[in-house]
């Protein structure tokens, strides 16, 4: 092979390690794959992958090893085992499983006491982005690693963010991200509800519901703005205005007897903040609420 | 005055009346306002407004009066006075105020009684959008009527849509397009406070949560097909992956003391879905689960 071909193996073939071995062998790398039931290749073989009959074999066979598996118990299954963690020594590994900081700190502990050199990482979007320029890849660990294997790394297209030294940020972004994404889609997944009862079809809310997405980013500005200089006040849109559309929203929800605990956990927070005063203030006050402890 | 000079009536001068109030007259409508506390015209005056000393006075200076004020027990308790309702007879009425479809469809009843017409309305749009392209209007009620008054409304700026003749549409739109943005503006505090727990600033996490309200327009799209063909199954991103990922977040808010009440409510939903064996299927089959009464 020519001494500049780029090799790395990827650990775990589910959706999103499929889709990173498959973004590999697109871009021209020499990829070796493992998932721990086999058969889970699909096409990759067809396509050049080389299906490795066990995780240390899969490892030995790159410099860089890429792990993504559903969480850090399962990739504390495959590395924790004394062959990997021997065959892992002297080389790279970056753990794109998702899980929390704490876990990725730990998994950095272990990494450093085996001499093994360790990233840790996180994949903000779907699995169908990956290899496409709508990926976006975000890492933490020592610069030095990063710089060394980023050309690697960005075989898999999109954008690639080094977040800086603390193994945990990657992890700890990509939490703050999945909170804001799963609670904007079980209020998508509530607003559906609400709307069928009154005889909305999701297709009609849909791009209305779009468009409340797009009002977001300059709120997600001006909110991050309040609570990082602590002065909330000056709002058109005070809290007391969130409070009443929120009650409006639970009324509605129990006249057509649909759940409405979240709405109801979302207000009762907002209320405390009214309780307390700051019923003139912006909504986002309640990240002050939340960060109180 | 030309007789083809548009003049409209604007009740209730909080943020948004004066926003509305303001628009109409840069579109060089003739404005007659009033406000239950007097002095809250601002500069409404001087850029020609008159400002009428009754809501009685206010509603005989025009043929269309808006009202929009905090809710509709505010809004009944200036318009269902005699005075008021004898004034609005053979004139319309087009109520932005928000509250619940119910709400509308009650005041429809009462307009109906009176000799008024009615429209209802909703801005999903903050005030500073008003007489920008960026607004967002949603109407409903009798379609001849939103014809003849459409060229007045449209005074205001951005988009008009007319949602049909169902009086309670408009604030069914509202309700559930202000459940999904308030659901997500509360995941965004709470990823504030467990970013800054992590050492993450709200002006670094910012631009990343604007990357996560990029994703979900064609999320929003799928997710709808989904919900209306009934059919939850081929997802690439199963809801046990959603799943795990809000046990994540209600671990490490925990770990760093930080409520998690609504997360877990979310988490609630999507452990029903799975534990009735759905666990391959998509998250927004949480909307079905809702919607089951």
């Amino acid at each position: 092979m020519p001494s500049n071909e780029k090799s790395v193996t990827v650990l775990g073939l589910g959706p999103m390690g499929r889709a990173l071995a498959g973004a590999f062998l697109n871009a021209g790398a020499r990829v070796t794959v493992w998932n721990r039931t086999p058969g889970r290749e699909g096409d990759l073989t067809e396509r050049g992958a080389t299906v490795a009959r066990s995780a240390d074999e899969a490892v030995a066979g790159a410099d860089l090893t890429v792990v993504c598996v559903v969480n850090y118990d399962a990739a504390d299954s495959v590395l924790r085992r004394e062959p990997v963690t021997a065959a892992l020594r002297g080389r790279t590994l970056v753990n794109l499983t998702a899980d929390t900081p704490a876990r990725a700190r730990d998994t950095a502990g272990w990494a450093g006491r085996h001499g093994i050199g360790y990233l840790d990482g996180a994949i903000m979007t779907p699995a169908a982005t990956v290899g496409t320029p709508a990926a976006v890849f975000l890492h933490s660990g020592p610069d030095d690693l990063y710089q060394r294997h980023r050309p690697v790394l960005e075989l898999l297209g999109g954008t690639h963010t080094h977040l800086g030294t603390d193994i945990g940020r990657a992890a700890a972004y990509d939490l703050a991200l999945l909170d804001v994404f799963w609670t904007a889609m079980t209020g998508y997944a509530h607003a559906l509800a609400l709307a069928e009862a009154e005889g909305i079809t999701a297709g009609e809310l849909a791009p209305f519901a779009a468009g409340i997405a797009a009002i977001l980013p300059p709120i997600f500005a001006d909110s991050a703005a309040n609570v990082d200089s602590g002065d909330f006040s000056g709002h058109d849109n005070p809290i007391t205005s969130a409070a009443s559309s929120m009650a409006h929203i639970v009324e509605a929800s129990k006249a057509h007897g649909i759940d409405a605990g979240v709405m109801r956990a979302a207000a009762g927070l907002a209320d405390r903040v009214i309780g307390e005063g700051h019923g003139a203030d912006g909504f986002i006050r309640v990240a002050e609420l939340l960060s109180r402890r």
